[in-house]
């Protein structure tokens, strides 16, 4: 086991950012994300003493939220069977079927087993779905501010058309702004409960948009064009609504929509799992079994140990009804106080504004403080506004630029899941006082 | 939870065949593995109530090899105290410093922990350092057979150049095979110990390869050529040796090829865990970097709870030893077994022919059946022995044609990690009994 023979020595790797600039053309046009950046900085400023307060992190902290005890006992029952062996490559048979049942009662839709593929969270079910659609100079049309469209239109190739939605929307695009685009589109990129945003798709938003594809693809046939416009719906956040509107799926509101949607979701968010490593696909048989293909390239499969235990929890209803009436409150009360505190400053005339929110675990909140002034500094933009609220208020948030918005409108990203109530409770003075220096 | 309103229906997907071909180019250019072709036969015929001998499984089954105990009470450890949030994106600090230690104890490389990406096994690793270095119509020359080069050179849009590696050296390539594309490659891709052949690449042709591509890269920075030459080592069974000659490490072979070389390891083959999905690349910080942002978006993290258990393992020395020991020793009894009693079957005159495994968990074998009749039939190729000895035999293998290779040379991978002592000893007189009816 141990070494013998050598000196131990450092490797000595050269100039590395002559080495960063003869990359692939990949990626060398990667960059780091907007999340990543406030991360850092973060770091940063918790290690120079600041105490944080942290909305910029879309995850939970294990200290508030903590993964059902089903599925814990589930994963730790497996790992001691032996489920340490490669997972089949589609995922376990036995958590498709658990995910079909699962789907089922909460859509009333029954995807059949070859339709589901699991993957290691949700993320791989994006990159595999445009991957698997898009071919290079294909067209995708989002909404911005979303998550991560731009990115993964940018790794498929494609013609990448941006709708700016707006704040009266709730940053949710329509139908509308979506249909001058559809003629010529390969794929449309849904997210509700959105991310950043923090609010859903109204049911009749999502069941046009759905006509509309399943009226484009009639048209396609007809004219004898076999690229059909599918729609990717990332609804890992479906899990967790605030209010009594429920989550729609899109088979359930338009069943002829089946073949061209491909949907994405997962334990990842539903049961606070995000290390997990869980989610899915559910898509036409075809294209679930060509993103698996993919996806076994790659290796981006779930551990065997977490698919078996999270079987367990997704064939037990009342565990899984448990679990959300506890975790729904505790993110309600945290979304709520986060929300109303911001309102009532904004009906004081305070320069703030922000949404109600439907579900996820965000807030968008409006710092109007562009072109404003503090110690005889201009604000420029929203990079300027988040850097400066975290230096001086040491509240971390997540500007809409992370999200692909090109405009400097002021808006940000606040999530409630790493915070308690007593953390929110403290944001609202830290705020005040700083809005109250600006001129 | 439950879904109220709506009446279940079952989707329509329409025609699976036509949407198949509507797909991408991608999608639309995968096809199934040869691996995944044998696999699904085997699962006809045990239905069909055949008692299969399966050496065609590159992975260990729970019921011979089970992960070290340190390894599953630290993941259970790790899910009690709430590591079930996201990891770091370049994976746990923890984690990566432990690699780093593990590293250094077997190879006298103090790799730092810029350097160190972790990712969901081995896969994500070898599609990243692809996709990191190789821009569409880059050279990459590896050998064949190979594990998946061919499918990952493909998925890069690389111009494949394929060398046949010959049964005397082991299938491993050469210096003098590689050299005439040396001057125009952009990745050279070695696998040792290697899957399929489990034969290792000696430490003097590793060292010229080695020196080659620093020659090599000497003569482009020389030249002004921006890009560099770069090597991808796959090292997953590097842990596996069932000789004493012990797995050397880049690095530590030749220390100036730092700048061109990433390893690729893990836990996955090391400590029989494939399904915990935990793997790393080693590599210039630049490129971890950015092969660390590309699996980012895919979302392939080993998952939280898996790092923080290996940590754990890979901190102590000691009870990696013992695992070593007990796992090792089972894995060369079965291929010590395998190897020999094929051995003593072409002594004896045989059509046979086999290589004796220096590591990993695989024997290379060939069936000289090409041409011969069974029952009136001419046995054509590859595909068709691995099909005849199944069927009439039971016994699982897989073709070299699996791993890229295309001439019908009649070599087999056969692997030893999912079948006990008793099962290897009946391979023999039922391959013995088919040969026999061969004329």
């Amino acid at each position: 086991m141990t070494h013998e023979g050598d000196v131990t020595a450092s490797p000595d790797f050269g100039d590395q950012a002559r080495l960063d600039a003869s990359l692939s053309d990949l990626a060398r046009g990667m960059h780091l994300s907007g999340i990543l950046r406030t991360a850092n900085q973060v770091r940063e400023i918790q290690a120079a003493g600041t105490d944080v307060l942290d909305l910029s992190i879309g995850d939970f902290s294990p200290k508030y939220f903590r993964i059902p005890e089903r599925l814990l006992r589930g994963v730790e029952k497996a790992l001691e069977s032996g489920a340490t062996n490669y997972p089949p490559p589609p995922g376990l048979l036995a958590l498709r079927k658990a995910v079909s049942g699962y789907v089922e009662r909460c859509s009333g839709v029954r995807y059949p087993i070859e339709s589901i593929l699991i993957t290691s969270g949700g993320r791989p079910a994006l990159y595999a779905a445009y991957k698997t659609v898009i071919s290079p100079g294909d067209t995708v049309v989002y909404s911005v501010p979303s998550w991560q469209n731009d990115s993964y239109a940018w790794l498929s190739g494609a013609n990448a058309v941006e709708i700016e939605a707006v704040s009266e929307n709730g940053f949710q695009p329509t139908l509308s702004e979506i249909a001058p685009y559809i003629g010529s589109a390969r794929l449309i990129c849904l997210c509700s409960p959105g991310n950043p945003t923090g609010t859903a798709m109204g049911p009749e938003t999502l069941k046009s948009i759905l006509d509309a594809v399943v009226e484009e693809n009639r048209r396609r046939e007809k004219d004898g064009n076999e690229r059909p416009l599918f729609l990717l719906y990332d609804q890992i956040y479906s899990s967790i609504r605030v209010k009594d509107n429920k989550h729609r799926y899109a088979l359930a509101l338009v069943p002829e929509s089946a073949p061209y949607v491909m949907t994405m979701d997962g334990a990842s968010k539903a049961f606070a799992a995000t290390g997990l490593r869980v989610g899915w696909l559910l898509a036409p048989p075809a294209i679930a079994r060509k993103a698996g293909e993919l996806l076994s390239y790659v290796g981006a499969w779930a551990p065997h140990a977490e698919q078996a235990g999270l079987t367990e929890l997704l064939n037990d209803p009342d565990a899984i009804g448990e679990y959300r009436a506890t975790m729904d409150a505790a993110v309600h009360e945290r979304l709520d106080v986060l929300h109303r505190g911001f309102a009532a400053m904004r009906d004081e005339g305070l320069p703030v504004d922000v949404l109600c929110p439907d579900g996820a675990i965000y807030v968008s909140l409006q710092l109007k403080l562009k072109g404003k002034r503090i110690g005889g500094r201009v604000i420029e933009d929203n990079e300027a506004i988040r850097s400066l609220v975290l230096e001086k208020t040491g509240v971390a948030v997540v500007p809409f630029q992370a999200f692909g918005l090109m405009r400097e409108t002021g808006w940000f990203r606040l999530s409630v899941g790493a915070v308690s109530m007593d953390e929110i409770a403290e944001v609202f003075p830290r705020i005040r006082a700083l809005l109250e220096q600006i001129g």
